[in-house]
């Protein structure tokens, strides 16, 4: 931290209630970065831990004035360093924001503050018989904020859709300070730009969302779950096309692969067993439930599953799902790891998870693919030594190898978990020129002194 | 025109394939509004009629470089001015880039240029047993290009969602003629800003859309279809109430009010009956559309409905659906028109329809209210004497005071029509002042010069 750097945090600081700033460096260790590997950080000057939208308007006016930059989080559980800190900062916690602030039957909506944890939504919404679908693996210590910050995916999307698909409104604190409402509470409504989504997914960098407006449905029957194993990759992935192609929506459909199912054996002794290739776990939670997962298991039959089981009792189907609970632990347990989140077209699962085999084999390097094979978004992890220079090396470049893969066959670098530090380096690889000078024009507009979570996301 | 104008455009038709210029008075004076009431137009200098994106682009380059403005246009159906040339203006028709690009059932998507009919779009995903959902009222003859520059929405939006929920990927070119993408083919995505959604229903202000890539749904089965009619409003807004409430979601739920049954009656002899107060029609595409449709006649019957009519089959269907169908054209007959789009929050309909009697009560003017009750967008139709200033004077302030009545209720000033002309001078009471100078920031990023639709949306 250099002199220069010093005198506008205090200027910062000097203004606002003092019971809201943390400066104790071993405090502040903890708010200085995500659950991200491969990304930097720095430490920031301040921890502002701001209690309403007056506070969080007080702290963006102040460091704005003095030109100090702002790096906003919610629960710091993403992964790709979009909550980082960057030299000179002050982070922003959210995490004192955490009322449910109205549930509504009768209009079937829910508002919140930023720092509502996601499972403590989904709860207060079942309460009042509705259902919040957005279930991103950190659901139970992720925040509304960070879900909304990064546009959060999960498990639901293959049927319900994304964070974003739930946001009808927010109140939004700008670079400079000053307060708006974006969105409406009514279920449909054109008036102006479509803002709210603008600020979904913008990972920090355009504004400081203070409150959330989400949509909810009602709340679906108990899940109904098969398990299926098959000896090759092909036959799974010619399931899910499949699935696709008969126009059949389950509200669950994830993928194991060979590497991922012998971690989890290797952890959990579940018995998997040596000869599967593919594990696909599929769950309906519609009314007609038992039909539409009949029709996938004659699929599964079809494209030859080595073993077919269903269940329609919650403790058994929990059961069933253990093996995709325990994917990322399992390949945790295998040595340092780096988590992808890519994703392609439905029909080009198959051919992306075979480069994936055939990059892991040319380098020597594990990578487990589990992930969201009903819309095509696929998290491979690779194992590594964080010690050796080499291995971090091979990992990188097998990381960039897959990406590119995943571009190359009309996919996307980043299919929920963001861009952060993590993936901006390939941001221009996805985004053509103009389109990476819109994203420079709007970011202009909203935050032209480029302070809000700069590293982050644009180049 | 003034001299002053006449040079610029010139200017650009020189640089321009002469046979997509069309400067004839007669050919240009359909090319010069929307169908919209009470919006102010110009003769547009000149309309271009581009047949690729390339040539969009170059005009919308020759435009820029001569300092021209540029209003685009679907097929003209739109109700709110928003495709009304202004002074000096070219219009840019997209009716000539009509073609469908790609239906893909394995992806579930499809592209198309951006002057497609909406119901080609339908029929084209027909064909491959998929589903495009929006079904806006001038289906047969708007185009997914118009569509989506107003985010319009139609009686599917209950069960499936408006325009941009389908929307995931666009090609855009600039007010200054650079041509880029935004989103892309996959479910799930989530690098960079969510720009697609920011073009989506801004109305031609910030950019021309080239190319459009929706996703689509399973093809659902035919509908059942249910028709209740109530002797109170009261009785059926509680339906409404109490059909959100039960957590069921029909693919359809439309409301006619007492004046909107009298005019259908009058034009069709359909004999629905003087005693009607409201009529609800309700439909379900779903596997178990017989139960939940059993339960809704079964909380109309709690309600004090009058008579509940029930079909499966699709002649009768349409035969039950014709009221709404015919519900604007009788309305048509009783005078000249003018059409709002409001939507409130579904527990306020009925207090909104009851606000909209007492106005009509009290100034005198007939205003028939009917629309899409199941998510709160209503369309109340005020019937006046064009000719006469007084009555256009008491119909302009009916219309104000429905409109304030909405945003009182927490709703909104438009629905799925959009802003246009028609609403400009309502949006900032609807937008904070900080969202509106957003709007004004977004805008000067995109179309710093302010040639694109101006007059339109934004003061």
């Amino acid at each position: 931290m250099t002199d220069t750097s010093v005198e506008p945090v205090e200027r910062v600081l000097q203004v606002l209630p003092p019971e809201i700033v943390v400066t104790d460096p071993d405090v502040m260790e903890g708010y200085a970065r995500d659950q991200s590997r491969f990304t930097d950080h720095a430490m920031p000057s301040a921890v502002l831990m701001p209690r309403s939208t007056e506070e969080v308007s007080a702290c963006l006016a102040a460091a704005h004035a003095a030109g100090v930059p702002v790096v906003a989080r919610g629960a710091g559980s993403g992964l790709v360093g979009a909550a980082n800190a960057s030299a000179g900062c002050v982070v922003l916690s959210l995490h004192r924001m955490d009322a449910i602030l109205e549930v509504n039957a009768a209009d079937r909506l829910a508002v919140v503050q930023p720092g509502v944890v996601t499972a403590d939504l989904r709860a207060a919404a079942r309460r009042s018989g509705l259902f919040y679908p957005p279930d991103p693996g950190s659901v139970e210590f992720s925040t509304v904020g960070g879900n909304v910050a990064t546009n959060a995916g999960g498990m639901c999307c293959v049927k319900y859709g994304v964070t974003g698909d739930f946001v009808i409104g927010l109140q939004v604190v700008l670079a400079d300070g000053r307060v708006m409402r974006t969105g409406r509470r009514t279920v449909k409504g054109v008036a102006g730009y479509d803002l709210t989504h603008l600020f979904v997914g913008s990972e920090g960098t355009l504004g400081v969302v203070t409150e959330v407006t989400v949509r909810l449905v009602p709340e679906p029957l108990a899940p109904h779950t098969v398990v299926a194993s098959f000896g090759s990759l092909t036959d799974a992935g010619a399931v899910v096309s499949a699935v696709v192609a008969a126009g059949l929506t389950p509200s669950l459909l994830e993928i194991l692969d060979r590497t991922t199912v012998q971690a989890v054996d290797a952890m959990s002794g579940m018995g998997l067993g040596e000869e599967v290739a593919a594990l696909l776990l599929v769950q309906s939670d519609d009314p007609h439930a038992e039909e539409l997962l009949g029709r996938i298991e004659g699929i599964c039959e079809e494209h030859g599953a080595v073993d077919v089981a269903r269940s329609s009792d919650p403790e058994e189907a929990a059961l069933l799902m253990e093996a995709r609970r325990l994917a990322l632990p399992a390949l945790e347990r295998l040595g340092d790891w780096l988590l992808d989140d890519v994703a392609v077209p439905r029909s080009k699962i198959v051919e992306f998870i075979a480069a994936v085999e055939e990059i892991s084999a040319r380098r020597g390097i594990t990578i487990g693919v589990f992930g969201h094979a009903g819309d095509g978004n696929l998290h491979p992890t690779l194992i590594f030594e964080d010690a050796l220079p080499e291995s971090r090396a091979t990992a990188l470049a097998a990381f960039d190898e897959m990406t590119r893969k995943a571009l190359e066959l009309g996919g996307t670098i980043t299919g929920e978990h963001g861009v952060g530090r993590l993936k901006r380096g390939w941001l221009a690889d996805e985004l053509d020129p103009v389109a990476m000078q819109v994203h420079a024009a709007v970011k202009h507009a909203l935050d032209p002194d480029g302070l809000l979570n700069p590293g982050s996301m644009l180049p």
